[in-house]
């Protein structure tokens, strides 16, 4: 409607405002001092060229390139454990993370090995450190790699700025391992710094675009949170893969490459076969149910899935890592559902108990209320679909009990469990036939629910999974029924026609356990090279 | 030449010979039995059709279809714990291996849980155990699974044929869980006899051929020895983790869908990616290489690797595992080499120690020397290309010192090795840089060889790794002398004109070890459902 076509106010300001032209000023500045220094490097680094430098004999200097010329095999120490090596003369290499001089005597340089860092110092002192030494290491760029040799010494006042803040490294030689050959595409402080920062500084802070990150990701990967996530991503396997292998879990591999674009009709990847045509699996279902034919009794499986959904989400990758796994039942499905709970249960505790420094290094860019779950005797908070789904109806939203909900449900429905329950994790169980796969058990008493259910984390899936059907002539019904060809999946039938004990199994997928356990709002920070629709490349 | 043409030899006799008939004779009584067996079932199983079964009710008979109608929470025993709980009544879920009666009163059955096995007997007993239970038992089909309740008992001879011979079960409650739809395309009993065994018999006994093995591979993976064999995989990935964790390294996951077809010109698959192309990454090299660019130190991946070679060999698959690691160096590539030699061993060992079982129940099929390598402080053996192009020709091969060496002759170097050595385990370091891809880095002091190595397992090589190249311009300079456009591969490049420390790595092919580990002769025997040119099912 014409009436509701946005309007110019008059309260529009003509100029820029007082504070903006502050900001403005600021940045100016900043961008002067860059130049400067960019300068300055230059000017040293043509000096540099023109001297031959040694390792062993020169105190500063670009080492010449490492092609393996000498093995002393001397130790190389972590800028970790610095605090209780005061007094000794220490070989690091590390990043410089930022350089600079205090008048024509002092140099510092903040050195940083993934999520830790330390303060070195230059100063000008005879037959050690010369004034040449000091003005080439203020100048060095950011993210050039030194080695760097000193002594460990405790700082009078806490370090502003480092990880190790108690002691520094009083610096005698410095050498440049790997320089930076044209122009960071940002620095690692903007890629560090929280949104929150950004938007109440008086500083008109550089915000780096998430497409900006990924389309440089080897250097926004250095930044200490991604060193954090990264280090959480493997942890996370770690924990799940402990987990069951403690319980009697055995660690399959499954082909990506299928001869039949198979389950449930979503969408996959088509690829060229010699003169044939393959397909990229979308879940190791059928091959982790296959084992279980094959008597492997309990499997998982860590490994890519494909989907070729054109859907550029906060929440979809094309590629990603599922954490899979299938187990036969004796009595209940729910035996499986326990084993699920723990092994969630177990990446939960195993990250709060062992992974505390990095859960904190990834916080203070990525502010988040901790993640909550519910423990003891009264367990995991489990909801039947019709319990979850009448909830959001005394919620107001118009929902039927069969109905599927969309992700605004999901998220609204974790907002009301949170309330109610306290918990940022529960399960959903006992879903309607008509909303899940062929392959998923019906219930014994009610046949329009079945054996199956999702797990949440923070009102997202991030876990689904079921009893499913071992008996052939059931699972061709249910396929009919669903409107998939029995004989387009011989093999998978054929393999409990040969005698299958009843199973059950789920999938995780890792990247959204972990964006969601962090709150990293966007699981394309939660993959190392993301793959969607639109992005093929690093 | 005519006269090397085969001729045909009189002492070819006419008809089978007398041995041959009774070969016939006795395959014939054979397929007479297995007959008669499948027709007697066939008659009990009308009978049990007609009546209603409850397991809480009834002694024998066929359970309702398992829809977790409830959860008494009674516990499975395993048959591998069965000798120490003589006098216990215990509940077992198993695979009838085999069955038969004796006389009208007694059955056996063969019961099987992966690599066990126990005998149980079912005789009449007034009120518990009828007649007609007996005969329906021992009518059971080959491969049906059962839920047994009996009484574990010593038995006063060793069993023949059964893992645990110094107990069997005596069977009060006997239920069908899962039947056989069909006939088994071979008999496990024949999938599992060793090819010796075959040629050797008076009986024919049919020879189970690896393909018909692997069009019905849910079947032929029970053999107790692939059983055996995937136990053995998935052992082999958590040593090979468990060192590379304790030394430091982080799991990542690269992508496997890439953006072009990378690497040293190595057929890669098309995939068609939305309205674009994406390529299968042909192995992590580039996106590990990145990760430490990326200051990630030390990484390893464990994954699918894709190569679209048409070549049907007993080694190569168009799908397998790589296990792969790259790491930083501080001073020269053979920590690198080291840090790989002590994973192998740590591998090795592992296996030895604790699989032992595993080894015995694989070597029953697949006879084999026990594999050797060198412990303590001389170490592994390592030669460099040369020394071991010099072995070749000293044992007469026309070989040239910058020569690659095709199969044949790096088999025959191994049994060089192993004659001179005696070790099955051995590195060649050094290879000439013509050799190589063109991201490994040239020797400091000869340009015409590089710091490159191959690992070697019963003279077929498991692991290639180098010293790669950080500098971003000599890798662009070498990418030309190779004919690779730097511009096809400017994310690669770019991420080491960020800066980047020296590293290294190699990536070993996870079947290829457990083949040769095991010596099964055929890569295909160490995947689970392998994929070659001509295969993609099942």
């Amino acid at each position: 409607m014409a009436d509701s076509l946005p309007v110019e106010t008059p309260e529009q300001p003509l100029g820029p405002s007082k504070s903006e032209l502050k900001k403005r000023a600021k940045a100016l500045e900043k961008e002067k001092k860059a130049a400067e220094k960019a300068a300055k490097q230059q000017e040293i680094a043509q000096q540099q060229a023109a001297a031959e430098v040694d390792f062993a004999v020169d105190f500063y200097g670009t080492l010449p390139l490492n092609q393996s010329q000498s093995r002393p095999r001397r130790e190389r120490a972590q800028i970790s454990s610095l605090s209780s090596r005061d007094g000794e003369t220490v070989l690091v290499r590390a990043r410089v993370q930022a350089s600079r001089a205090q008048g024509n005597k002092l140099a510092f340089l903040n050195l940083r090995q993934r999520t830790h860092s330390v303060q070195a110092v230059l100063q000008v002192t005879p037959e050690k450190v010369s004034k040449q030494m000091v003005k080439w290491a203020a100048a060095l760029a950011d993210e050039s790699i030194v080695l760097v040799e000193g002594v460990v010494q405790k700082s009078p006042i806490p370090i502003q700025g480092a990880s190790v803040s108690d002691v520094e490294i009083h610096v005698q030689k410095l050498h440049l391992i790997s320089g930076i050959d044209g122009r960071l595409p940002f620095s690692l402080d903007d890629a560090s710094r929280p949104d929150t920062e950004i938007e109440t500084s008086e500083v008109q802070y550089n915000r780096v675009l998430l497409d900006t990150r990924l389309n440089n990701r080897v250097v926004d990967l250095r930044t200490q949170t991604n060193q954090a996530v990264f280090k959480l991503q493997a942890a996370i396997g770690d924990l799940f893969r402990d987990y069951l292998s403690a319980h009697g879990f055995t660690e399959i591999h499954s082909p990506k490459l299928q001869g039949a674009a198979t389950e449930s009709g979503a969408s996959v990847f088509k690829v060229s076969y010699f003169k044939g045509t393959a397909f990229l699996a979308q879940s190791p279902q059928l091959a982790k149910q296959m084992a279980i034919a094959a008597d492997f009794e309990r499997v998982y499986e860590i490994g890519p899935v494909f989907r070729a959904e054109d859907s550029n989400t906060h929440r979809h990758l094309t590629e990603f890592i599922g954490l899979d796994l299938e187990m036969t039942i004796e009595e209940h499905y729910h035996e499986v559902m326990d084993m699920l709970d723990g092994m969630l249960m177990n990446i939960f505790n195993g990250l709060k108990e062992k992974y505390k420094h990095e859960i904190e290094v990834v916080g203070k860019q990525f502010p988040a209320d901790e993640f909550k779950w519910r423990e003891g005797p009264e367990g995991t908070l489990k909801l039947t679909h019709r319990e979850a789904i009448q909830m959001l109806i005394d919620d107001g939203v118009p929902l039927g009990p069969t109905d599927d909900m969309n992700t605004e449900n999901e998220k609204r429905l974790g907002r009301l469990v949170k309330a109610k329950y306290d918990t940022d994790y529960f399960i959903i169980d006992k879903f309607p036939m008509e909303l899940r796969p062929f392959y998923t058990m019906p219930d014994p008493t009610d046949p329009t629910l079945s054996n199956s259910y999702d797990f949440f984390m923070r009102g997202e899936e991030i876990l689904s999974g079921a009893q499913r059907i071992h008996e052939p002539r059931l699972l061709a019904e249910k396929m009919r029924s669903k409107g998939v060809d029995p004989e387009s999946m011989k093999g998978y039938i054929d393999a409990f026609r040969m005698g299958c004990a009843p199973h059950g199994g789920g999938g995780i997928g890792l990247e959204r356990v972990l964006m969601l356990f962090l709150k990293l709002n966007n699981i394309r920070r939660a993959s190392l090279f993301p793959r969607d629709p639109k992005r093929l490349e690093p």
